[in-house]
């Protein structure tokens, strides 16, 4: 199933992509029925019979991308036990606003700059905006069958063109989730609504397609030059390190907790109110990381995905063994959130190298990335407040899990969906190519998405504002966000908790029998 | 994979039917091993070989079923996070016995009512009851492989008749589930094992028979003319409509919870006491419907279930935006609830449409489904408690998306499992053929269920009693139907919280240790 | 599908397998990447073409792996729901740690002693040690193809010999799970470190071995005589008699929680603090174990496993109903644990039979678990404290299930993958000799691990120690073994909450602001 050369595009439309993208994200809001003229544009070819394969590659890649979609119920646990219990509530309206937003901007735009072609472009431009029915569609050229002839790096296999917008979509998602987590506690709601647009429809897209959509980065081929490929199999830096340049550009802006750091400067420990669903988070992310690497074969006839699982597997267990002695060793404790930050960094890590190492690597991948991860939080936490440690678990461990393809990739599987240097990393071909193209790749992607990111964070802040006031950050943002707690019981008094409206919604003067004084609205 | 004639009855017995459910029903407590017999009456021809697509849609629908069963713990938390603390462990004892109930009943009497043949019948009466190994069956009639001749919309795939058996269970266990959730916080415990035993049994069974099971209204031939067929994919009023009838008898029978309404009649709020167990719930609910929709294919080897996924995931994504908007028209709050009933009210919507639709009016059946529900839960809320909005949600949600499919149903969709206008809804077509079938079979369904079910509540009313008294209604239902709380280190002070009895049951005196008084046993 | 012929061991090497034991953990932490070589050893015949059907099969195997790797969640929040608050965290911690070692010890040694050949020996040692890379393997002999030849049971499908590790490894991590449960709020974190690597490295995989994994119990010869083998389709006995044996070993030298029994030596009930988590574990063990049964048949292309499947719902139905039914006679109460109980101990007990029995035996099997573990609560909390019960619902519930196969197995099912007794169990057949072989096995297996737990144990006991002081018992182990509360708002006043240490970490000095008093390290 190894792909050697990628489909050519052979309808060079949409030069103008950058005033397509102004219409379509207008359009969507309008005439989506007008997306229906798109799909014509399409010569389809639809084979009389399917072969059965199409439907084991699509029951796999569903599959995937349901776990992978799960995840976004593990993000939220996460951060709702690392939140205190004033703002737990928060998170399950953001996690649902936000998913919501990507699905649409990625329906509209997202997909199509990020996976359609042409290939080595800097954005994808020729088809898949306002998606809509394809069905199975095969062209053979040379030979050779291109399922999604626009859709370059699509023909890992068969499987049916929904099936792959729907995982790549929940990658988009999970990129987005990684940058809220950090920003939590003190961040305006209607932010999310305006960065979750963007990123979804422009950032995340741009910087997937360079990875590992087709682009650039992805073939080594630019400014003239010829490298290797950087390899990002299922994308510690197209999707978590993107995530974490996010976060990275919000954080500088939106500052820390009210009392994160003393008159001292120093750090003080803002501990999560529950560890048990912070626990719930972790074990649902693991899962949904069992379709995320294996997933992304986008294949499963060929029998390899369960090989990356139990890659991913083998590099989380090794990054919690990992983490928890790191920290034992710091703290004289069994540190619970460095248990599962362990988990996470290390699932961070392999995600690139998970299609191109052997099975023996994948505990020195996670390991290295249990100790980086509990190192990063001390040293984050000294100068910036990321409640989660999304910065040193995705920022960090995105990192050095892309730098391991570097080292560790094996020159049988080199190839595998990539352009790297076929004869493997470091360790194997004693040459510093492959870790040249790495290091240059997230680099470059680090710089778009920070930059971007910052950027839109900047032009918010200077408008919309980042922050609440210091009095709603006081009574939490559950109260002063959405008109109730997430946990009303435990901060209003019985009598009082029989209010006006109708369930689940704020009881009339809620707020300030909770907290005793007016809320800015 | 399209079928075009349904297969004929065959061998037309068991017209007492009517008999063969009361003998079964008490035969399933007595001697299951007698079901033994049935098996035998089905003329059983095993390929020697199988072929392996049977393999491929059998793994997709035992997956899309599993998904759908973890729907119970998705209901179960969005009921746990809406009730108040002193009512959330009940839930746990609730979903557990109901959903066994229905599994009894379905295996004993249930699947055959609703699935077995013959073909446009008011109730199947083929076989099926208890029902026992058959295995992979085919029979041809004039060229066409009819896999599950006695069953006869079971034929959308060569999946086994097992996996069907059980992704069919689910679905009534789904619709069981919305029964209760508007019961929160008042009904006796014993209501739930009675109406459960004859839902799953009888009531389920007949309307879900008539609407997706083969029966009358599918086909559109009945009282001796022949309309169009009504079109449910997935059970928009087959599943959630006629469990929202069932609840709407039950809360009519059964009153508002103590305190809901004030001395002017007006509607308070009872706020849930846990946002992010709510979150849960939906969160798990929205993966559930990942199998619930796209799983009604029955079918993997076609391919067609990615593009069910995707319309059902932008649906409810377009339902979370419409609903948070509305609330936030009505509220000036971003209303966690009102998030998560917008997802729910687009998924019920989505459910019907989302095999006959296209991709672009995905969105809009799931907008209308958000704005819907917000509005319905106000309007409701003045004159029934609905703790969870059930009948907003899954009522008159599932009446729109059922309409839907009378207005964007596409023509080349239109014979999808179905007997509709092959001209499609009215946006294609400019006829109401389509929306008057889809009219016609919601209310025809809603007057049967609500009928039959009021029957039921008024008669447990009578005898049994549906409501715990004042006293249990103001301890909560888990101390007073349980014997302990759900969370006992809220309500019990902790020196007395080690009583005389094992792990998990009441201590000796816990009623009156908790609540400083004595509790009706 | 089913298998007459064991595929004969063809290299006998790996007599001094004890040796390689030892030297095997002792590298696994220093050289893994001289894992290398074992997988050389291994001749490979890779077929041209891959046949779809591994593709298939390694589908379901890998999805079933994913809802059984779940599981852990599921014994995490079963555990957490029993536990008082101030002992909730720790668990998280403790599911982590565990499943890590054991996935590093499986990988290293455990797989190897497990399921590799040759057939019927006490211990397999044929490969798979620190296991690699191996793909897809085919060899014919005798016409009969064998997927994985020094892996006797993995035939049961050509589904990638990585996904039935994973598949195997996940079993492992099930049974070490039920070790823990009844250790709750009083044991060493350190103590699950030490057992953990044994367990999973040695203890486990002997039993499974002769159980399941193609020993001499599976086989029905040793001792020089032939009896019929044991049947134990998915591990009843080797993985939920297991666990509980060790629970049991470490429980006899654990002791009671302080204060669980009064001065009258009479046992009193110690509350759980969260009814709806523990709700949340029955449930998501229930899903679980739809990959637990099906998934054993490694295969998805024969359609079996959705009758597997079916049965094992139908059993779970019927444990809740009859241990409802039960505690309600014996409590007045529709106790909360004993529903959630019910279902497990069916589950447990349905696990051995499910491949073997007819539908409608599997009702049987649950209801008569579910009044086992109702009486087995009450009477087992006469004597041993176990929080969770997990030596009714693992033991006495998997003694029964391992038993009924001996009744209930089918004829036309008695072979598969099994050398049990053709003419199938007692009311069949008429003859004692699979029930024979059943109590046999369970006794071996039993007396096996129990005694290799106990000496584990006690040689804990005697240096390291087993148990916590009585004064970190009151102040709960989270706060004594990981720093802080897992739910810190609760015993932390709010002022005192922001320390000064990251994230997720203890405050300094924070054990003693929220106990009062100094906490030993």
């Amino acid at each position: 199933m190894r792909r050697s050369t990628l489909p050519r595009s052979r309808s060079r439309r949409g030069v103008q992509f950058g005033l397509v993208a102004l219409v379509a994200l207008a359009a969507v809001l309008l005439v989506p029925a007008s997306a229906l003229a798109d799909a014509t544009d399409l010569k389809k070819s639809i084979a009389g019979k399917l072969d059965l394969s199409v439907g084991v590659n699509t029951t796999w890649v569903i599959v995937a991308g349901s776990l992978v979609m799960f995840m976004q119920a593990g993000f939220a646990f996460l951060e709702i036990g690392f939140s205190r219990a004033k703002n737990a509530g928060t998170v399950v309206a953001k996690i649902l606003t936000n998913f919501s937003i990507a699905a649409v901007a990625w329906w509209a735009i997202g997909f199509m700059f990020a996976f359609s072609g042409p290939a080595g472009s800097f954005i994808g431009h020729e088809g898949g905006a306002f998606f809509t029915h394809m069905g199975p569609y095969v062209e053979v050229v040379k030979g050779v069958a291109n399922y999604h002839p626009h859709f370059p790096v699509m023909d890992l296999s068969n499987a049916t063109i929904e099936s792959k917008w729907f995982f790549q979509f929940v990658f988009c998602a999970v990129s987005l989730a990684i940058v809220w987590g950090t920003t939590l506690e003190r961040i305006k709601f209607g932010v999310y609504i305006i960065y979750s647009l963007v990123f979804a429809s422009v950032i995340y897209p741009i910087g997937a397609h360079w990875v590992f959509g087709g682009g650039f980065l992805q073939q080594g081929h630019w400014l003239g030059t010829s490298i290797a490929g950087m390899q990002d199999f299922a994308g510690s830096t197209a999707v978590h390190l993107i995530g974490a340049s996010g976060a990275f550009a919000a954080l500088l802006l939106l500052g820390a907790r009210k009392g994160k750091y003393g008159p001292d400067g120093k750090p003080r420990a803002i501990p999560g109110h529950n560890m048990p669903l912070f626990g719930l988070g972790v074990l649902i992310l693991w899962l949904g990381w069992f379709g995320f690497n294996p997933g992304s074969t986008l294949n499963a006839a060929d029998g390899r995905f369960a090989e990356i699982l139990l890659i991913t597997n083998l590099a989380a267990a090794a990054g919690v063994l990992a983490a928890v002695a790191t920290a034992r060793i710091k703290t004289k404790n069994i540190d619970i959130g460095m248990a599962g930050n362990g988990a996470i960094a290390a699932l961070v890590a392999i995600t690139a190298p998970s299609g191109y190492i052997e099975i023996w690597a994948a505990p020195i991948v996670g390991a290295v990335a249990g100790v980086i991860v509990v190192l990063g939080v001390y040293f984050v936490d000294k100068y910036i407040d990321d409640p989660v440690g999304a910065l040193s678990a995705h920022g960090m461990a995105g990192i050095w899990g892309t730098l391991s393809c570097g080292l560790f990739t094996a020159p049988r599987l080199a190839q595998y969906n990539a352009f790297g240097d076929p004869k493997g990393g470091l360790f194997y071909s004693g040459h510093f190519t492959q870790l040249a193209a790495q290091a240059i790749g997230f680099t470059i992607a680090f710089a778009f998405v920070f930059s971007a990111s910052f950027a839109v964070f900047w032009m918010i802040k200077k408008t919309f504002g980042l922050r609440v006031t210091e009095a709603e950050e006081d009574a939490g943002l559950d109260i002063s966000e959405h008109g109730m707690y997430g946990y009303p019981e435990q901060f209003i008094p019985a009598p009082e908790l029989i209010g006006a409206a109708p369930a689940g919604t704020a009881p009339a003067g809620g707020p300030s029998l909770a907290t005793g004084k007016e809320v800015p609205a």
